[in-house]
């Protein structure tokens, strides 16, 4: 008797910088179960076949799952194979033909890279993409081809703002802005500023740490200048305008409001920002555009991210 | 036979984060010697007295100098004593007038700190500067009281761009561009993307690490949002646009660029931008001048320094 929904058959795998998370689905393309951990590349150097062989090994139910595909960091220089990036001319709907086969893989299974995307502006800047090409995949099945037009922000260490048309990304702007807030938050005299009781109210939800969160989101869009802006942080603390405890806040409105100061125009005035990321990302960003007087829409992350690999399991090559 | 010019008088201490010069003036005003070392005020938290015991201890020609005046970070909530903020309405040249004494100086000195100025300006933003303050002071007494008049950057880890009008500092934008630059040099995405041979060229005088500082400086006016522009660089580096051993040299463009692009409307297109500071760095900010088509001047830091000692020592009070 045939259990088609009990058969694994494909694997989908964000395998980022520091972490890597897989999602298993059954033949119906319904998600059977997933796996976390911290084997993210830079932890994997040099061993990432073996890295996937134990995850798949301590995985009983992902046993007859031939095809794996792995999104992210996992196809960057630093990664298991260097993937290059797809320009921006290649319609995100073709992704699917444009996975690149692992030629190591572990036995028994077809092993793919999704390569990420680099946009060349009129200007001559650069900017890339590795891992958010297929969330961005995952909303144009999610929402529908037509419906998914327009502008995303995927917050996080590197925030991208995206704006899709037909399908293809036609505008990307990352800003460092998870990266520097870390950065900031470990080393230097900022985070000395920031040191005091209830530091971690930068990303709480409490209304007076959402007060300074806005405060920094003004001040980013009064003086451009992050080097500036970020120094009358502590210029506020040092002065008693500011308490540590409220640091962290008003830190994170600076940064995010820097995005929001450059990459709204992205948008038009009639459209939403859609954001794919975490709750609590979510949440600032939706203060932020309530603030700028935006209209916002929250994706659910998991939900996109299912969307890609369900697209990819039907249409990535079988042979 | 009285040998005045053999009197050592007076001690002046630039006390910073990270380190601590003193120069010593003989009764005459000429320096007669000076001290460096690396006890800065973050080092001797807590032992300030007894760090300047040592100093004086083993420095036999300072054994007659009763007046020691200390500026910079010694004068901070994290220094010797809390010195308050001077408001920006008091004039430079008074500065003597506003020395603050130290109670606890060691036995037979007078200990006074210098203090600093803050600036709140129109828009509710408040600057601040420690030390620079001194250099200032110095320059007046350089340059004299009308000539002073002007704009002014003292790079550095954090960079002050200040204008002079009638011996007052009416404007101040305070810059985190060397702690930006440390801290990425040193952590995260970026110090991977600048690690390959020659990193150092960041600060070389090559003609290769200019034409890429000078990349950064446009870059820079081009795209005034610091997180965006800062990842440009990895971006640049990972598509093969940019060379690793060049990145150094591309982020200090995108760092002080981004300074010239903010600041230097502190300047009238007709009169020159005015440098105290290091010689390496005077340099990458004279390529700025001359790449934005402004007027630079490069004043000698330890000769402004040496002024603002002489005239302290000078104006300080004598009781």
């Amino acid at each position: 008797m045939p259990q088609a929904n009990m058969t694994p058959a494909f694997i989908g795998i964000d395998w980022g910088s520091t972490h890597r998370r897989a999602t298993l689905l059954g033949a119906d393309g319904a998600p059977a179960s997933a796996r976390s951990d911290s084997e993210g590349a830079l932890a994997c150097a040099g061993r990432f076949r073996a890295s996937l062989e134990a995850l798949l090994g301590d995985w009983p139910e992902a046993g007859g799952a031939s095809t794996v595909v792995m999104a992210g960091m996992v196809g960057s220089a630093a990664g298991w194979q260097p993937v290059p990036y797809l320009e921006a001319d290649t319609p995100l709907s073709a992704l699917a033909h444009h996975l690149v086969r692992i030629g190591d893989a572990p036995s028994g299974r077809r092993c793919f890279i999704v390569p990420g995307y680099c946009l060349h502006d009129e200007q001559g800047a650069v900017d890339v993409m590795r891992g958010e090409e297929t969330q961005l995949f995952g909303a144009l099945h999610h929402l529908g081809p037509e419906a998914a037009d327009g502008c995303y922000v995927l917050p996080g260490t590197h925030s991208k703002w995206v704006r899709l048309r037909q399908g293809r990304i036609v505008e990307l702007r990352t800003y460092m802005t998870g990266e520097l807030f870390a950065l900031l938050s470990q080393h230097g005299t900022l985070a000395s500023a920031m040191r005091g009781p209830g530091t971690a109210a930068g990303m709480s939800d409490g209304v007076d740490a959402d007060r300074h969160f806005l405060r920094g989101v003004d001040d980013a869009a009064a003086r451009p200048a992050l080097s500036h802006s970020l120094f009358g942080a502590r210029a506020r603390v040092v002065t008693g305008g500011l308490a540590p405890a409220n640091a962290a806040a008003y830190v994170s409105g600076l940064l995010i409001g820097a995005e929001w100061a450059d990459a709204q125009r992205l948008a038009s005035r009639d459209e939403p920002v859609r954001l794919i990321g975490e709750p609590a990302l979510a949440r600032l960003h939706a203060l932020c555009a309530a603030h700028h007087g935006r209209h916002f829409e929250s994706l659910d992350a998991r939900q996109v991210q299912l969307a890609a690999w369900r697209a990819l399991a039907s249409e990535s090559p079988t042979s």
